[in-house]
């Protein structure tokens, strides 16, 4: 077996790369390229994995990770809840049926249009600043509301992750300093329109490793400490960044592994104080990065600087490599079976040095009209795409139990032109 | 005047920013926030300062840069042509009115269907390796054309621009190494369907000096020298990357200045050699970057590490901070003429760290509801705006003459599920 292979989700036969019985050659065929492929089984199947190591907890799936409306539902349906960031994330969950105290809406700078509607949909919101405070009361007032609330702490904790995605560190623009916790706790207590019932942080993305979760309990629950004689706190949410291996054989925590950490410190603490909170938990990349495939077409293979392949998915599709340097196993989905025969850099058509999807891989020896799979393309992929250099998005395809359904059309050109209007005067 | 005023174009009146003789204020109130603001008679002086400098020399409008199609619609009124970088540029440059014979479809990785589509428009294709000068040829061959063609040279020249930016470095995937340019034209003339007619090249972007330019004229002229003899070459392509000054003060070469470098090197080297080709430029961002600006509003002023202002837009709306580390000046729309009281960061509304719009500027005091624009927008914003963290893509504003017309219409979340499907079972 491969070491990209995942039995009975990511397989090999008869050389080419299977995802949930169905023959990713054949779906680049079908339904063109660049394609995002989902497999619900995996999806359901990494949920309750989690929910399981898990139990007890409350699991909100962190939107801003896949903004498939379909992704989603299977989540509801799984009987997850989301963490949404903007008032058009709340608009998806609920649309996909995630009742709305089931959802909390997060996030550095809400406007009053967002902050009105998430009042208006009913949700719980997490409130980032002393500004967004005084906003939500005075709107959800006047809605004649009151609003089941918690504030983002900045718990002021260095996870080991990429500098653009450190959430919780104490120079970071996220949540309220630890120090004015107290204060603005009992300021929202004598604020008509929010009720506060929880607290909130989050400390990166893409951690792998269990120790920094731990530390984030213990500073919650020191803030908890000092707030819980004068509010009755129904849960405490430390947020998200189970991070998981893109580079195969990178050793990983598994969900029980952070269970097994995090649940006794906060169960602990919990007991010392003499409070039940739930536990909250924003997993996003976890339950989909390993869901998808990104698969591409190779229009050309040059030997330059570096063998390389052009490919019709650039930065405009999946970002992470160029924004990111992020890392993305590569198999010749075609030629799966075969052997490496040379080192390739897979390049995307986006008009800039930077639109390097793989560097230097070992592969089969490639040719033009092979089909690359990336793997692990389920979290931030599609749902960071742009139409950067005239290229309309993709098309996504979910499979399950061996079969495949569009789930997003491809745009046409005709989509660049969406939403434009030419003054007659220039016609 | 300060720094940022460019009279005419824009200015401080009553202490709000105009553009164009539009308020900005009024703009935002009026169309809401995130606004791109683009001047069109801005955008027609660039343009004619370019072309006046490099007068008898043919300009191609880096498409790429800005995609929207009034924009493109604009440059072609003035005699622009466009430099094509995907089958959609070619598709929009086509709608916008530039005559096919005066547009370039360049791009390192094009698929079958871009080439067949863009031998049916009609334009000129500069190939980028071998692969697709076979694909190339055998496409237009069976379409019965024959297709106008350059090729791309890697220049091996290290122009001082950022690393995802510098497209002429020997290891960048762009173009055919100058060793196997000789053989490739060779091989091109006894090929159907293709008709080699140009050499084209492109050193990087955002250049502030003029001598990379000579040394790419050089480079390309020696080349030049050694296929002249067999190939009636008609034009010398010499790319774009025409920086402008985003922080002000610094000294960025003119038009002229650029022209005065690289027009004598080129006719002196055509002298030598007798020949006349034409000499053709991409400018992009010179045309376009500081005829916009980027009008976002203030949710939330938190004074934590920094200070942070948290504005409605982010690397969604504007991604250049975010990816580039670029630098964009920022001025408070409402508060232009008031003296400076504070250091302040101003943060977007995406879930990272690394969503930053600018750090620590000096600005005037600001208050949540302020709208705080944006400079130098107009290359690489819009285009390469996402709707991450289900954020609707904004709208678009033209001013000409001192009035305001809608050219982008502001999505809605409804958008957020376009072309989405959802599989009746999962219902």
């Amino acid at each position: 077996m491969r070491d990209f292979e995942i039995p009975g989700h990511l397989e090999v036969r008869d050389d080419h790369l299977f995802i949930c019985g169905v023959d990713t050659v054949k779906l680049a065929d079908e339904y063109g390229t660049p394609l995002y492929v989902t497999s619900e089984d995996r999806l359901r199947d990494n949920y309750r994995r989690f929910a399981e190591a898990f139990k007890g907890a409350h699991i909100f799936f962190a939107a801003k990770s896949n903004n498939s409306i379909v992704v989603q539902r299977i989540l509801a349906q799984e009987g997850a809840g989301a963490d949404a960031f903007s008032g058009g994330e709340v608009y998806l969950a609920r649309l996909a049926g995630i009742p709305p105290q089931k959802i909390l809406f997060t996030g550095n700078s809400k406007s009053d249009e967002e902050l009105e509607f998430a009042v208006n949909s009913g949700v719980m919101i997490s409130i980032d600043s002393h500004d967004e405070l005084m906003a939500l009361s005075r709107i959800a007032d006047g809605l004649g509301k009151e609003v089941r609330v918690a504030f983002r702490v900045n718990p002021d904790i260095s996870a080991n992750a990429h500098p653009k995605l450190a959430t919780g560190l104490k120079t970071s623009k996220f949540g309220i300093p630890r120090q004015e916790i107290v204060d603005i706790y009992k300021k929202a207590k004598g604020l008509p329109g929010v009720k506060p019932v929880g607290i909130h942080c989050h400390i990166g993305s893409q951690i792998l490793e269990v120790d920094p979760y731990v530390e984030a309990v213990n500073r919650m629950m020191d803030l908890v400490g000092q707030i819980c004689d004068f509010i009755n706190l129904e849960f405490v949410d430390i947020g998200g960044g189970f991070g998981i291996p893109y580079q195969k054989g990178v050793r990983a925590p598994t969900p029980r592994d952070w269970a097994d950490a995090i649940i006794p410190a906060f169960k602990d603490r919990c007991a010392q104080l003499g409070i039940s909170p739930e536990l909250h938990l924003e997993p996003g990349r976890y339950i989909v990065a390993d869901t998808t495939v990104l698969l591409t077409r190779v229009n050309t293979v040059k030997k330059a600087y570096a063998n390389f392949i052009g490919v019709d998915a650039g930065f405009n599709t999946l970002i992470r490599p160029a924004m990111y340097d992020a890392y993305h196993e590569v198999v010749v989905a075609n030629r799966a079976g075969e052997e490496n025969m040379g080192t390739y850099t897979v390049a995307g058509p986006v008009c800039e040095s930077g639109d390097i999807l793989a560097r230097d891989r070992r592969l089969p020896a490639v040719r033009k009209g092979d089909v690359i799979a990336l793997l692990d393309a389920g979290a931030y992929g599609y749902c960071m795409s742009s139409q950067y250099v005239g290229r309309p998005r993709c098309a996504e395809v979910l499979v399950h139990h061996g079969h495949a359904e569009l789930i997003r059309k491809r745009e046409t050109y005709d989509d660049l032109l969406h939403n434009q209007l030419i003054p007659g005067r220039l016609l």
